[in-house]
């Protein structure tokens, strides 16, 4: 393992999280708030650390797959770790754990919280958790890569480390080109989104944090009862509409831009994320309409929720958890599925899930025709073999970690519902979950270990999986790999 | 698809179904029992129904995998249908939807109930529904193919589509033969356990029916409090022990008749699965020493209930419902590991979750040296590639099944926990779950299309989901494939 990079290129990091910060910091300054001072406090600490970091120059460029896990696995963590000082230093949030948790929260596009009185935090301090999801959303890394230089080798490996989806291409021949690409259709999205916000009434602040988190299916809201709280049907749609192209896998935009808008649409991963979403829409708007509300309001409420759901938001337009049970597991279910890949979203993705599906046919008629010879195809090109069985260890994994969570939770001595699907929630990068921690309560009650816990979920939800387990290995040991 | 063979072959099992029923006529019988009656017109239309399926002979003897998952499917099927009679024309349970849940739930050694007054059933029924556990515990078709000749080749496809496990060897240089083996050892065990149950001064009926829902590792028991209701910490114990005992693979006792014992202990999933139970049994008797009964009385209690749960067969010696929710989940996550291969026993199988862990390191090294190639050995030696990746796509099967089954089960209206859990029990042939349907409760109160659903789950869990999927395909309408 080369260190010596690994910790130059995170002191490099640290110094782009302090710049970050003047943002909220000039947010506090507008709105005279003391918790400026703890920004900057914040900024100087980031500051020092990143240049402490920096001081040993590495001479080699050796950077593989092995860096480029460390080096986004440890960024993500310190990330967090420093970005959770403003809410403690402020004390705005007096429990460190609880700050750590509401922080990777915001990175990870989670959008847990443990606040109970959200209307009563600081603006700048409402505005930065609003930005942690911008920021995470589309990747810190891919963010470095667009600005700074970086050799392809370096940058390919940290892309493959943070973006999610079981592959990661160029779309252009320059991956310093594409991440800039990507930053600049993300960036004009989120623009037009607050425009549009503003321009049905939403107060500017809400209208910028709201397509904060909507940009990074973060969930993060201003108000104590989300989107709710607005009582407008119009943010309700223009929201829901957003949370939608948040999930679509961002080559699909370059295909429009690049005038192949044809191409984009015959997207077999955009069909089934269309096709799930028109399918729960429909189930749970049928469900609502005969048991609850006018069917226009219940096609409205269910189309927010399933987007907001599948896109792993979790903003919410109504307590769903005292909707039907058929609707609550309808959510449930899509809280695994997730967004598409190459999106900000989360959950296992689209493709992973078609890729499943694909190759358990497979194995039932291969059962029956043990000589029959068939290869998977995606988007209409057959897949390799490799990545059909990392497809499916990635299941493996992903149950595995699901269940140790639960068991490590269950401690806590929580209801059964909150213990299961806190982890759901929080390993799928969605938000709010079922019961106590439902859209109306928070996760707040739980014990500083299921806060560890929920926030290695998130962090191993939104990495998916892989370098979140470079912090285990003997890898870090520098033993034989040194 | 050679239909003649498996319809001709259908009608003898159904002649044996009826010839097995002579049993609980009999106990009907010494009992004076009017459902005797009922038994008596179940065996005649069973007598009837094979012999109408025998008339067309089959002159090919082509049977293969298809013919054989076929055959084992509608065997599975049939058996439930008819065995349910009983039940239905005596009137003891006077929803044949109810009856047909119930008999699946014992030929697949589920021991999931609908009944609310087990003690109030006359003796005759009782008794069956324990005699299904037996029969389906070791196999329906591996016992006729103890006692009738058959092909080498037609008894390994039956024997692959039945047994569980990934894979299915011979013990012993022909199947037949084998498949005595293990009945031999499967009656020897239970006849050892009635007497040893009557010894501690269990009544014989009990002892008898209580034996073969151990044996099957099914869960029927002849008391509304199933073993609790005996109030005898001898019978927890001894139950407990052959619990676990008949969650091993039986290959390993015939490695110790053959007087290869060492070998046997040797055995990587043997460890595994006492490892598992040492490690359950560890922390929930730690939880219950400190907020329950005594030291003796937790470990007696933690050791039964786990043994249970991970053999599946679902006897229950408390009301696990009620303690606290660390030892519950230890419980739940249990239901899905199950037991060894090649036992009575359900669930994804220790042999299956040894690969999966495995597979899931090798990947996540892969990850970290892109270069390194890894075979996976089991019980030491080398695993073929396909194995792991059919074993990979068994747990995405089991996932999709399960995803399914939990959203019909959920337009029931139930509450989260029986929604979820039903699906889970059901599935892994365990019987109890939580909530609602946990050890005080019963599957009474779901409706029909939720009671066809789990009983769908538990032939697909008993019979290793693909035998069921056979059902669904284009082999059942003769096209191509006729």
């Amino acid at each position: 393992m080369n260190y010596k990079i690994v910790f130059n290129r995170l002191g490099s990091l640290l110094l782009v999280e302090a710049a970050l910060m003047a943002l909220p910091l000039t947010v506090g300054i507008l709105y005279k708030e003391k918790t400026a001072l703890a920004f900057l406090i914040t900024i100087v600490i980031l500051a020092i650390a990143g240049n402490i970091l920096k001081i040993k120059k590495s001479e080699a460029e050796r950077f593989y797959a092995k860096e480029g896990y460390f080096l986004v696995a440890l960024t993500w963590l310190l990330f967090s770790a420093f970005g959770a000082l403003p809410f403690f230093i402020s004390h705005a949030i007096p429990n460190y754990f609880d700050a750590f948790f509401e922080t990777v929260s915001g990175f990870t596009t989670t959008g847990s919280t443990i606040l109970t009185d959200i209307e009563s935090m600081p603006r700048s301090l409402l505005f930065w958790r609003a930005f942690t999801h911008f920021i995470g959303g589309m990747g810190i890394l891919v963010f470095v890569i667009a600005i700074f230089p970086h050799t392809e080798g370096s940058a390919m490996h940290i892309m493959r480390a943070e973006s999610p989806g079981p592959s990661v291409g160029k779309l252009v021949s320059k991956l310093k080109a594409t991440a800039r690409l990507l930053y600049g259709i993300y960036c004009i999205m989120t623009l037009v989104l607050i425009i549009l916000l503003k321009a049905g009434g939403m107060p500017l602040f809400d209208s910028v944090t709201n397509a904060f988190a909507t940009a990074g299916t973060g969930g993060f809201c201003a108000l104590n009862n989300s989107i709710e709280g607005y009582s407008s049907a119009y943010a309700e749609v223009v929201l829901g509409i957003f949370m939608v192209l948040f999930g679509v896998n961002f080559n699909l935009y370059y295909l429009i831009i690049a005038k192949h808008g044809k191409q984009a649409l015959k997207s077999e991963e955009l069909r089934w994320y269309l096709g799930f979403i028109a399918a729960s829409t429909f189930v749970i708007t049928l469900v609502l309409t005969f048991t609850r509300h006018p069917f226009a309001e219940s096609l409205r409420k269910a189309f927010f929720q399933v987007s907001s759901i599948i896109s792993t938001t979790g903003f919410t337009s109504t307590d769903y958890d005292y909707w039907p049970m058929v609707c609550k597991i309808v959510l449930f279910l899509l809280m695994f599925i997730g967004s598409c890949a190459g999106s900000t979203g989360g959950g296992i993705k689209i493709s992973r899930i078609v890729v499943l599906v694909k190759s358990t046919i497979r194995t039932v008629k291969k059962a029956f025709n043990p000589r029959s010879v068939e290869t998977i195809k995606l988007e209409g090109k057959p897949l390799d073999e490799d990545m059909v069985h990392s497809i499916n260890s990635f299941l493996s994994l992903y149950m595995i970690v699901m269940a140790v969570s639960i068991f490590v939770v269950s401690i806590d001595g929580k209801g059964m519902v909150e213990t299961i699907t806190s982890v759901v929630t929080c390993m799928n990068n969605v938000g709010p979950a079922f019961g106590a921690i439902g859209p109306s309560g928070n996760f707040a009650n739980f014990s500083n270990l299921t806060k560890i816990v929920l926030a290695f979920d998130m962090l191993a939800g939104r990495l998916e999986l892989i370098p979140m387990f470079m912090l285990f290995t003997k890898y870090i040991i520098p033993r034989k790999y040194a």
